[in-house]
């Protein structure tokens, strides 16, 4: 005989293990209740705090509601800045944008972390290194160091992020160790981990090491230093009305092209002034919104991926 | 009898008291070689690299000539950007603006030193205090280890300071400890370390702590916040045209007031935006040229006053 309470566990069980199938087996959007086939995108400005000008361009975007989600990096100087921008902005979707590089030249920026306990994130002047090379310099340990230490002072600072992602995709595209490692603190703080699906072919461990609760985003789609400012444009607009169904983000720059953002990015043109005043251009323009109309693109955030998450 | 080695040096020792003597009688300017009455001043722009509009308005007016002196202060995130342009510029005169505080609201840094060894300089999320209140909060130890971290990036980085001074005089007028420990680290960098005798009255430990090669500058020359912006060239104007013989440094704080400075400085008017650019308005006219050439007063740099201290 089966005792009655471990009988009725092990049907909670079995339910719970065919609803994981079923939802497995649905797409992201219809999981989030929109019809097969709908086509939903977010508009995802990376980089606040990094300068004012980036900061300023994204939340007036934001405010306008053409750019509708956000992450913002603890580790730069503009930080208190988009803490007390986003304090008073509760409903706005804003995550962290976790920062292990400082990739700039004139302006730069080091960890949030005692620099002692994350030696192998910095170079010999006590900045993030500018780059990685063949990816020698990351620790994973001395990365979840930093990572715990960037969401520990945006808690601390009253934030309340709706996912992590990571900048330059140094914590996702670099390695297992370091995927897992943010993983793991992702889990921990409860918090979705921007990982899109376009990227398992290149990074076959990113599909091995998420879990069935993890949110995938079905696709991600983000300009290249391979298109010429001149096609800019075209190259957003053909992106669109080629949408697939699903859920795709669009990973965007924008920023003021004023003296501050032109003197910080001065060394090159790859995301630079010019490069994201273009990316705020189109992503406020008219053009957008009407695209997004004629096309039926819906727009969503992290915030309903992060309820998503939470109701597993 | 005395052996002949031993009163040769006796006769070269008082000899070399007897110099001292002298040279301590001798006005600075004398020193300097000139002419005991002469009006000599540095004009001397505070906070290079806290934000680019600061060390673009400075290096523009140090370029026209009109200001001839500035301190950097190494923890700030455009660091880089000065480091570079004093190493493409070797002959201007840059000191260290040594940096205990981060006093802005929305755009802060913390130490070059790992976070671990300096916990007094620190607020609860990691950056320099906003201010120290009753001087509680810096450790002279950690100060220390901090002013040789600054020194040592700055160093590594490629500049060759011509002097030492402290950001919001926090190393000079908060104690005697604190003012000893900076001394004691200039003298072993063979740095001058900025004091003005106008300053002895309020800070007495400060003469005393002062050795007979240390320089003085005779007077400091800085506005204060009771002085209205259209009161603002005539402050200026009444120093010089009032300006006493000797060494006189203005400490001003020259800046753009674009949108960086703006976001940077909003909270408060003190050292903000528009104060600087009229800093950088009066220090760039033919006004201040025409001042300087009627009232016979002479520029000189801290390079002079550091050969004058390395001649002892």
């Amino acid at each position: 005989m089966i005792p009655k309470a471990v009988f009725r566990f092990l049907i909670l069980s079995l339910t719970l293990i065919a609803l994981s199938i079923v939802a497995s087996a649905q797409t992201l959007a219809e999981r989030l209740g929109y019809p097969a086939g709908t086509k939903l995108i977010i508009v995802h400005a990376d980089d606040l705090a990094e300068t004012h000008a980036v900061s300023a361009a994204a939340t007036k975007a934001m405010e306008a509601g053409t750019i509708n989600s956000a992450s913002i990096m603890v580790a730069c100087p503009w930080f208190p800045e988009m803490a007390d921008y986003a304090k008073s902005h509760p409903d706005a979707d804003f995550g962290l944008h976790l920062t292990m590089t400082s990739e700039r030249v004139y302006y730069r920026w080091g960890p949030v972390a005692s620099k002692d306990k994350v030696p192998s994130l910095l170079d010999e002047n006590g900045y993030f290194h500018h780059d990685w090379e063949h990816n020698q310099h990351a620790n994973p340990q001395e990365a979840e160091i930093e990572i715990r230490a960037q969401i520990e002072r945006a808690l601390a600072m009253g934030i309340h992020p709706t996912h992590l992602d990571s900048h330059q995709y140094r914590l996702i595209m670099y390695g297992k160790d370091l995927f897992e490692a943010t993983l793991r603190v992702a889990h921990e703080y409860k918090l979705p981990l921007f990982v899109a699906r376009n990227w398992f072919a290149q990074n076959p461990y990113l599909e091995k090491s998420l879990g069935p609760k993890d949110i995938v985003i079905d696709q991600e789609v983000t300009i290249s230093p391979s298109v010429t400012p001149e096609k800019w444009a075209d190259f957003y607009r053909d992106a669109l009305e080629n949408l697939k169904p699903g859920v795709t983000i669009f990973i965007i720059h924008p920023g003021f092209a004023n003296e501050e953002l032109r003197a910080a990015t001065r060394e090159r043109a790859t995301w630079g002034a010019d490069w994201r005043q273009r990316d705020y251009d189109f992503f406020s323009s008219d053009e957008f919104r009407e695209i997004l109309k004629k096309q039926n693109i819906k727009m969503i955030t992290w915030r309903e991926l992060a309820r998503l998450a939470a109701s597993h």
